[in-house]
């Protein structure tokens, strides 16, 4: 309902703050849009003239002329000639004040948690990182902050081939190196460009990451079906009988079972790729955390043409970086670099500079020591705190990264141990998330301990041993 | 064709090298790999006995046996039980040796190169935002090194909702804020939630952006239509008649005509919008930059239920950081935080923390202050070269940015006088590659001078002066 303005209406505008130091204009301008959006002054009321309210809000009558001007181009306001100044139509369908933002409410603290997929995050080596940024900024060519090359920085690229080639064998080209943000931009890409090659089906492990693979497979387009895993990595045989042409794999520790891929079926699944045509999508993601002997090489290294590899500071250094890479079979590149391109134009330059600032210092690798020992001291205190606590716990999977399988005996009931350890402040997962079928059959567990200390380790198996054997 | 092993073919293994601190076994290693690859030991190839090996390379015959076990469980070789190590089938198809890559040809220097649509790169602030990053480290919690939410840092988009509300009189709401990877995938999400919505078609200005637009719109499969722009800015009968539910615009200054969408064409956009249950994507991109007058505030601040508003740090600081941000209207915030979810997992948080920092510390605006005189000078420059040298040509849309048109006389041939200017090692871009038609009539140049210095840009157009008038 349009009504008449009132001088008895200061709470529209009275809060002009001379003392702010913001110029009064601005201010009167602000309050103006809080009032027409909030639905105080609604569309179509007649605001009061210039010379009006100036005299009222003791300002000069220009000042009020050059706000009603701005409100009226952002589209507040409406003039016509000979007429009042009123509140546009429409302008008042405008939301509500800004609001601060609630914060989330707190997770209950846990004694221990066992999540898995996230590193330590009190050993990010700030220090280290800041120097490489600095390093990073002291570098960088002028023209390298502009848009670059979308595959990203050509030094970052040559450092992480050489790199790749020389820790993880490899067969890494710059050229074909693609620089993405993390693991998740990595696969939409890969499998985007899988989809416009015309790869309909992307299979991938079970147990493994169904969420994700079918998220990401819906995402390109693709059907997603899962593969068993058994204890030498996936079944090559019931890949080939899936009719799929692309499949996604974690060969040097299988996620989560931590099984290695056997040598016959790397050569398999190579021959598989070759025969149909096909695409192995290998996340190489915790290659770098191998205790028991030297990591088994990227299966990239055996089939550059076949596989596309996607690796992650998002373990070795921290999540929040969001700096991954792809090696691509170099007929995949131009669509990888293309989609890359079309979806950000490129990951931010002096992060990616900093990081081969890092690689190239050696503190990269000295951070990956540093880490590979204090993560191999929780796996001690795992494996003692189960057989002190939880005798009739099998584990396995203890070969590499910061995770492991815990076999409860047979009858356990993995959803009420899970729930059980929580009601006690210890946080536990279930493997029947990994399943493709969601069955909680064989109960396990998947005990993470990257982001949890030797002694949350301890004392968390003490708690719930009852509970686990 | 399989070949017998002989001690005669030096060249594949007697290159270890003692000196170089490189362990032995993985010389061994990574040559055999590379000889498997390069095709020099073939598929089926028996490899010599690990004693033989070892004598003929004065190595331990355990350290060779360690070399076959890990390329064995790497799929390079075979054994099978009382048989000879062999090169593995398939393993051969392996790519070449790995090669730098190759630099680019340099492009020719020009004299003066009046390309549009990046800053002044040489002015980027690393001293201010090489302290921003070490203050977000210093202040960065633990937790944020982790995942984080995905619309982007929580201290982010509270200062950057502050920030939009106060500068470009945005109804910024931080829970509606979504940080993204620059325009491009600001874009991305905002088409592929509209699309995930409903909305079939968007309509884009016309002259404008018609590669983006059709490229943005193919993939979140939506048809583009263009809208003509007149000098009031868009069109928007002629919208109306699309029958689109999207419109991308810059109203702020619009891109390339610099046209500022009228008081009137503000409301008859937002009530298309309310009438259609349409969309407005607005790219506020270069509204810091304005000379004149006050720029006038967000469309999104007009009609917040209706406008997704995309602003980024590419104009004001660099595009290489990758920052930018989205005012999501709410029921768009679920839908485009999803996505970026799955196509990300959020940008980069320590880049985040630090243009917070940037921004609340006041060297942000301090920057755009400076870079505001640094335009405004070259604009001038601009504008006194044409009227010295081209006289003919009338220039248009200089109120904000970093370009502006210039219009020749009628009869030119924009792509001639491109040519003509190329020759004299001058960088000229024609109107026609923003027209949705490609059609050179009427010849007009745009011209940016973000990245040319005062300098070029009298040089330049002195040099061209009696091509364009």
């Amino acid at each position: 309902m349009p009504q008449e303005w009132s001088g008895s209406t200061p709470e529209l505008l009275l809060a002009l703050d001379r003392r702010s130091g913001e110029p009064l204009r601005v201010q009167l301008e602000s309050q103006l849009r809080t009032a027409i959006r909030s639905g105080r002054l609604e569309s179509g009321e007649r605001l009061p003239s210039s010379r009006e309210l100036a005299r009222e809000l003791g300002l000069s009558r220009g000042l009020v002329q050059e706000a009603y001007a701005q409100l009226q181009a952002e589209g507040y306001l409406v003039t016509r000639t000979g007429s009042a100044t009123r509140v546009a139509p429409c302008a008042e369908q405008a939301a509500g004040p800004a609001r601060e933002e609630e914060p989330a409410p707190e997770p209950p603290r846990l004694l221990a948690d066992f999540r898995h997929g996230v590193p330590d995050l009190t050993a990010f080596p700030m220090t280290d990182w800041l120097w490489a940024l600095r390093e990073a900024g002291r570098r960088i060519p002028t023209a390298e902050l502009d848009y670059g090359d979308p595959r990203g920085s050509a030094r970052l690229r040559a450092v992480l081939a050489g790199y790749l080639r020389r820790v993880r064998a490899a067969a890494a080209d710059p050229a074909h190196t693609v620089v993405c943000a993390g693991y998740a931009q990595g696969l939409a890409l890969t499998l985007r460009a899988l989809a416009d090659a015309g790869v309909r089906t992307v299979a991938y492990e079970d147990p493994g990451a169904p969420g994700t693979a079918r998220r990401y497979a819906a995402l390109a387009g693709m059907e997603a079906v899962p593969v068993p895993v058994d204890s030498a990595g996936l079944d090559v045989a019931a890949l080939e009988r899936t009719g799929a042409r692309a499949v996604l794999v974690t060969p040097a520790h299988q996620w989560p079972t931590g099984v290695v891929l056997a040598p016959e079926r790397r050569t398999a699944l190579a021959r598989w790729a070759v025969r149909h045509d096909g695409y192995v999508v290998e996340d190489d993601y915790d290659a770098e955390f191998r205790y028991d002997r030297e990591p088994v090489g990227a299966l990239q290294g055996l089939a550059p043409d076949r596989v596309v590899s996607i690796g992650t500071v998002s373990k070795s250094l921290a999540p929040a970086l969001r700096l991954a890479w792809l090696l691509c079979p170099p007929p995949l590149t131009p669509a990888v670099r293309a989609l890359k391109a079309l979806e950000d134009r490129g990951s931010p330059a002096l992060d990616q500079l900093a990081l081969a600032v890092l690689v190239e210092s050696g503190r990269y690798d000295r951070q990956l020591r540093r880490m590979r020992a204090r993560y191999a001291a929780r796996r001690v205190a795992l494996v003692e705190a189960l057989a002190a606590h939880a005798p009739a716990v099998r584990l396995t999977g203890l070969a590499a990264g910061f995770h492991a399988v815990a076999h409860l005996p047979a009858g356990r009931d993995e959803a009420a141990v899970i729930a059980a350890a929580r009601e006690r402040s210890v946080g536990l997962y279930g493997m029947s998330a990994c399943r493709s079928s969601g069955e909680p059959e064989p109960p396990q567990l998947v005990l993470g301990f990257g982001d949890t200390t030797e002694r949350a380790v301890r004392e968390g198996i003490a708690v719930v041993g009852d509970l686990l054997g």
